[in-house]
């Protein structure tokens, strides 16, 4: 893996968007305007989804090497709501024996005039291995790396929190689950430390909790309520059985339910306007109770409209970047 | 699964096609305004398809929870050639493992805007139960449930019929085959039924015969002599072997074509211009020798072109609905 | 199936492209004719890339029997580019039971109004078997076809050839690898032939050799050297090793190499200016070295970029020759 900065890498030397590799080290001044643009594509219910012609003759390959279905349909969406021609590769990482072929697999599409890389991979790096091998015109973004980094993630539930809460530095954040191995952590994490939240709480189970390296200034605890007290977003993480257990922390469904799980009573706790959120697919009954999930302080499904907005925002951003070179 | 009466969900209050999800209890004339707009998406072959721009902006859905190439392929084309975006998801059952997945599944495309969601699943209820959860703007099409319904196949038989014989309260229907767990016959029954039709045979071997409680009015025999005397139209039904073997009646393939393929000769029962039907994909040499399936009585090809533009005309009536509310 | 002479079925009866399944027969003015009309869809890096009308209202269903991500990819993006609808097949060969079945999906499609059908499949006589079936109409594109023939891989060879060399009759060319099994090798030495180049060798380890009948003059060889000698293009073809297994020629890979890779210090042995090209995905390490494949004299990239216009190109031509029909 080539790359110690990805932070640095992923801006022009004018400081323009080029590749969405992590939150870190992205100036505030870019997240806001972010933010600003993914607003700017949201539609009430009802109404015809935004479009917007800033892709159009462009392609855009969506290269999932680990599978998912709600992020890469909303790339998808994203992409052909704004016109450009899309190509979805499915790759089983199986089929995938060692590092020079991803990169084989980037110089032909490279080679068939791809303008941007979706990249989702199971492994750390790979994303920023890309960014540093493509052509200058050509533009990478990450849709899920390992346990490091969830960008786009982490900015449509920053876009999500200030639509509920004006001032970032006020607010008290809580964060539920296998912190250890989220990328959704760590982004939401690096997002919220840019916009100035200095109250977060990092809530796991013994044998979860992350490095605290990691996560300069957070609040790391086993206590689910003294997390979750006076805060004012709650962010509860999927429970990835397969993950806990190779990491011998065996706990059983119901087991964590009753200890991390967000309960109507355990809200109660956080402030009374506190928004919930999860990045999805929920385990309805584990790490959420279904109550909580569709009940009034979730923010769940505007989550997902969030992130189709933020999505297409970036699309637009990258692009624009690159007829600014 | 929430509901009872899918055939009165389906229409909205002032009686305009919101979902398609049986064809049991929809007007007749709402089958005849279905089958004249999909008429006037018919063209020569050569000549360019009918395209139509009712769908522009909107997003349609093809959720296939059962593999299918024909019916998804039918769609898909239906929803490009009205320039919709559409979004494919083929889901595997076995990542599936409670009811409320599904609807969490969604509640997670619809908050990306998605305006249709074409569904086809193996369980009993599932399209009704999605139809109950959606938004008011949102629309479901049925596109296979179960043994249940298939009503898009329903409507392209009707169509296809008509195209050939003009008065449907006069005409002489089989239909053959393992009637007890086809929706295509489920169907084809209600269509038929709704359209005046009234002498309708059902020739199942022993064992596959329909509960008479599901088609009232029809004849069910173990005959297929008996079944074809004098028909105007024949039509047979895809044997699937893993179900026979499910239900103890395990039939050989020379055995049932012996019994109950339409051969040529067997055909001599029916009129002179019976028309055979079949939905589709043919087992040649089981349920019709292939003679049969290529002669000059055979709808089968044209039965599939009646298919695509159905689905274009359900697609043009449901957004048209839609923007009538 | 049903042909002997499938380079006589492609050619409408005035000599227009219908079908492209075989470069053995093609006129030289036709390959000339493709390989201009593909170079004029050619774009520098970071333009956008060229965009045609050509298929507007048309439908181009890609039907992979065989698994292929490159093309697959370049087919889809080429018919995307030229505003076409598409429809991706990727239909699992174990699921075909008989050669009925094909046929049955292609006239299910076809019904559906495909206009083209791009077809890979491992059997020989595939893709001449449908297009003798298909209506006058539509075309069929060869996009590789058991160890018989790959036209379309051909053609791109061609082009990449003739922007570098000027005169096909002074080439001398070595193919190297599974000459055997390799339709790359036999469609590339086909439209060699008809260019008029006469010094072609072909490079095997033993018991891998073509049989010399379906390389009328080649120079069939053992020794690499010798066939490298003063050659103005290398070939190097992918070592498949499920393949050589088959054959019980079980060759290691690094055996392979020192004796069949291309290596800087072979590649010595053919003209300074001579290219070397690779039908991808590359074995590094293996059939040829990194350095080489990434070198000044590699235009591996290139043909793929070039694959992508060739690709355009057939399509404007079977379009255009059925509508001077």
């Amino acid at each position: 893996m080539s790359s110690d900065q990805p932070q640095c890498e992923q801006l022009t030397s004018w400081g323009g968007l080029r590749h969405l590799l992590t939150l870190e080290g992205l100036p505030r001044d870019m997240l806001v305007d972010l933010m600003d643009r993914a607003e700017a594509y949201l539609r009430a219910a009802g109404e015809p989804p935004a479009r917007d012609d800033a892709l159009v003759g462009r392609t855009v390959a969506n290269l999932f090497f680990e599978p998912s279905t709600r992020t890469r349909a909303s790339f998808e969406l994203a992409a052909k709501r704004m016109n450009a021609d899309v190509l979805n590769l499915d790759v089983n990482t199986s089929s995938r024996k060692k590092g020079e072929s991803i990169l084989d697999t980037i110089y032909t599409l490279q080679a068939m005039q791809v303008d941007v890389f979706v990249v989702r991979d199971a492994s750390a790096g790979v994303p920023a291995l890309i960014a540093s091998e493509v052509q200058p015109h050509v533009s990478v973004l990450n849709a899920g790396e390992a346990t490091v980094s969830h960008p786009t993630q982490g900015l449509l539930d920053l876009m999500t929190i200030r639509h509920h809460k004006t001032d970032f530095a006020r607010l008290a954040v809580a964060i539920v689950g296998d912190i250890a191995h989220s990328r959704v952590a760590r982004s939401a994490a690096q997002g919220l430390h840019t916009m100035g939240t200095r109250d977060l709480r990092l809530v796991a189970p013994p044998g979860l909790e992350p490095d605290p390296a990691c996560y300069p200034g957070a609040r790391i605890t086993n206590d689910l309520n003294a997390g979750l007290a006076g805060a004012d977003v709650v962010m509860t993480l999927r429970i990835q059985n397969e993950r806990l257990r190779e990491h011998e922390t065996l706990i059983d469904a119901a087991e964590y339910h009753r200890q991390y799980g967000i309960t109507r009573e355990r809200l109660l706790r956080a402030k009374p306007d506190a928004i919930v959120m999860h990045p999805g697919p929920m385990n309805r009954g584990v790490e959420i109770a279904s109550d909580v999930a569709d009940g009034p302080q979730s923010v769940i499904t505007e989550q997902v409209t969030n992130g189709l907005a933020m999505r297409m925002a970036l699309l637009a951003t990258v692009i624009e970047t690159r007829q600014q070179r």
